[in-house]
C-alpha cells in the first residue's frame, strides 16, 4: 500500500487540555513499530469514560496527559503493520482494543479473569510499549487515550490490542462492541453467569445497562427490571428485553426497598451501570439474601462504595467487572459474529451518527441523557 | 425418662441487664412443645458474640430482650421430645444450631445458600415459635438469645434446629462445632471454595480465624498466611496449618501493602474473621487483582465497609458468610465425624475448661486476648 513505511497525516479530534471542547486537527500518524498495527479507523463510538477524562478532571480522577486523542471504541482495517506481526495483515478488519489479551502472563492464562496488564503503566499514561505515542500534532506529542486513541482516522496499536473480525462486519456497528455494549453484555454472561429462570434488575439503562439487559435475556432470565430515572428509557429497554420497568422518581421509598418488595425478598442478579457510588449501595442490597449477586459495572475511580457488613454476612456477593470478563483478542471476533448472526443487538443502540468534526455535539448528547450510542463516522 | 413432661429446675447464668455480669440462678425449664426438643447441655462453647450482645449493647447492636440466657455452641443429649418430633429421641446426642434448616423453604431448596429464616423474627428476639421463651427465672420468662440459650443445663429448641451427631462424640469438644469452628472451616471450603495450590490469608487467628486457616488448608492451600497483632498466635496457629505469619505492627506500612509485596499481587483468598470494619478494606485489598475473593467471617452489625469502586471492577470479589455456608442439619453429623476421624482438629482451641459459675470469667480471658475457646462443662 502507498502509505506503508510512511507517516500518514490525518484528521483527529484533539483535546489539547482538560475541560476544553476537542478541536480538529491535522496530525501526523507514524508507522508502527515492532509488533505494532497501524489501523484505518472507520468508525468510533462515544463513550462516557471519553468524556469523564476531559471533563470531569477535577472530581479525581486519575489524570491522563494532554494534549490527547480521545476515543476507545472503534472498528477499522489494517493499513500497515510493523516488524513481528503475524495476527493480522494490511487489509484485515479489526477492533482496536483498550485491554490487551497478550496470552503468556498469568492473567492470559487464567481462566478466571480477562485482565491483562502487558504494557499497563503505559498505556494508561498515553503511550505504547517504547514509551512513546506515534501521534503528533504541530511538533507535540499527542498521547493516546487508554494506549488507543479512536478519534483520529488511523491510529496505531500494539498486536495484542487488536482483534481481527469477521470480513463482512459492519464497522459502524461492531465498533461497539470495543467498549459498551461488549462491558454490560458481558457482565451478564461471564461476570454474574445469570443462571436460566433469575429475576435480574439493572440499574441505569444507557448503552452498558441495555447491553446488560441483553445479556440477562440471552441467559435466560426469567425477568428483567430495568431501572432508570429517565421514563423515556422504558420503550427501548422493551426491545433489548426488559420485562419491568421502574423509575425511583415514581416512589417515595428507596429504590432498593422497592426492588426487594416487587421480588419477594431481591434480585438474584443486580446489575450498577451508571459508576454513582450511592446507587452501588442500593443495587448491592437490592440483592436476595443467602445468593444474590451485585456486579458493578458503571466506572468510578473517585469515590467510595459504603455497605453494612450484615448484607454482606447474609449471603450477598459484590463483584465488578472491565469489559466484561471477555478475553478481548480471542472473544471479539465471536461477539462479532453473534451480531451477524442476530444473536447479539447493535443497530438498536445507535441513535445518532456523526462526523469527526462533530465529536463535540455527541458530547453534548451524551450529557442531556438523550442518546444511547453516538457513532463517530470517519 | 422421670423428667419428661415435667418442668426442669435447673442451674443457668442469666444476664439480667445489658453490661452487667451473668448471675448463676435456678431456672424452670418447660416441657417441649410440638416439634420441639429438650435437650440436657453437657458443654458450651463461649462466643465473642455471646459477648457483644452482653457489652457492646451501646455501640448500636440490635438490642436483644432482657433477662436472656447467652450460650450458642453447645452438646448435649436429648432429654425428651415435643409431640410431631421424628427427627431424634430421648438419650441422642445432639448440637443445637441458631440456625435452622427446616428443609422446605426456597433457601433449603437452594444449593446456593445454607441460610434458612423459619421462625426467624422470633428466634431473633429469643423467643420460639408460639412467642414464648420455655425459660422463666422467679417467675419472670428469659429469653433464649437467638432461640438457643446454652449457658444453662438444660433448653428447649425446635427440631429443625437440632442436628443428631455420633453416639461417640466427645461432646465437650464437638460443641465448638455449633459455631466458631464450623464458621471459619466453611467459610473457606463453601464460601471461598479454596483451591488446591492457592495463596490465602487469613487475619484474626481467634477461633474463627484458626478454623478458617484449618479449611484453607484441607483445601490444599499452597501458602496460608496469617495475620495477627498478638505475635503469640504464630506458634498455635502453625499447628493449623499457618505457613506464614505476619503481625501488622510490626510494619509501617498499611497491611494490605505487605500482603501484596508478599504474594507478588495479592492472595487469592482473604478472610477477615475478626469484624473489624477498617480491617475488612485491608483484607478486601489484599486480594489479587483479577480474581481475589475477600470472605468477610467476622460479626459486625454496626458499621460501614468502605471499598473503592476500582478495586472492584479490576476483578475481586466480596463475599460474606453465615455458619460458614453449612446447612445446618444435614452438614454437622458429618463434621462430627470428621472430628472423630482427625480430618479436623478441636481439642487445639480448647485452652480453659470452666464450670457455668465460671462463665463471667471466660468473659474476661476473651477480652484480654489470652484464650482461643473456653468450654463451659455443665
Amino acid at each position: 500500500m502507498g502509505t506503508e513505511n510512511k507517516v500518514i497525516r490525518c484528521k483527529a479530534a484533539v483535546a489539547w487540555e482538560p475541560g476544553k471542547p476537542l478541536s480538529v486537527e491535522e496530525v501526523e500518524v507514524a508507522p508502527p513499530k515492532d509488533h505494532e498495527v497501524r489501523i484505518k479507523i472507520a468508525a468510533s463510538g462515544v463513550c462516557h469514560t471519553d468524556w469523564t477524562y476531559l471533563y470531569d478532571y477535577e472530581k479525581g480522577v486519575k489524570t491522563r496527559p494532554f494534549p490527547l486523542i480521545l476515543g476507545h471504541e472503534a472498528a477499522g482495517v489494517v493499513e500497515s503493520v510493523g516488524p513481528g506481526v503475524t495476527a493480522v495483515q494490511p487489509g484485515d478488519k479489526v477492533i482496536p482494543l483498550f485491554l490487551p489479551q497478550c496470552g503468556e502472563c498469568e492473567f492470559c492464562l487464567s481462566p478466571k479473569t480477562n485482565l491483562c496488564f502487558k504494557n499497563w503503566s503505559k498505556t494508561q499514561h498515553g503511550v505504547l510499549a517504547d514509551g512513546t505515542s506515534r501521534i503528533t500534532c504541530k511538533g507535540q506529542q499527542v498521547y493516546q487515550f487508554i494506549g488507543v486513541s479512536t478519534f483520529c482516522e488511523y491510529t496505531v496499536v500494539p498486536e495484542y490490542n487488536v482483534a481481527k473480525i469477521h470480513r463482512d462486519a459492519p464497522l459502524d456497528k461492531v465498533c461497539l462492541l470495543g467498549c459498551g455494549v461488549a462491558t454490560g453484555y458481558g457482565a451478564a454472561l461471564n461476570v454474574a453467569k445469570v443462571e436460566r429462570g433469575s429475576v435480574c434488575a439493572v440499574f441505569g439503562l444507557g448503552a452498558i445497562g441495555l447491553a446488560a439487559v441483553m445479556g440477562c435475556k440471552a441467559a435466560g432470565a426469567s425477568r428483567i427490571i430495568g431501572v432508570d430515572i429517565n421514563a423515556e428509557k422504558h420503550e427501548i429497554a422493551k426491545k433489548f428485553g426488559v420485562s419491568e420497568f421502574v423509575n425511583p422518581n415514581d416512589h417515595s421509598k428507596p429504590i432498593q426497598e422497592v426492588l426487594v418488595e416487587m421480588t419477594s425478598g431481591g434480585v438474584d442478579y443486580s446489575f450498577e451501570c451508571v459508576g454513582n457510588i450511592t446507587l452501588m449501595r442500593a443495587v448491592f442490597e437490592s440483592c436476595r439474601v443467602g445468593w444474590g449477586t451485585c456486579v458493578i459495572v458503571g466506572w468510578n475511580e473517585t469515590g467510595s462504595i459504603s455497605l453494612a457488613p450484615i448484607d454482606v454476612l447474609m449471603g450477598r456477593t459484590l463483584k465488578g467487572t472491565y469489559f466484561g470478563g471477555w478475553k478481548s483478542v480471542c472473544s471479539l471476533p465471536k461477539l462479532v459474529e453473534d451480531y451477524m448472526s442476530g444473536r447479539i443487538l447493535l443497530d438498536e443502540f445507535v441513535t445518532h451518527t456523526l462526523t469527526l468534526e462533530e465529536t463535540n455535539h455527541a458530547f453534548e448528547l451524551m450529557t442531556n441523557g438523550k442518546r444511547f450510542r453516538t457513532v463517530i463516522k470517519m
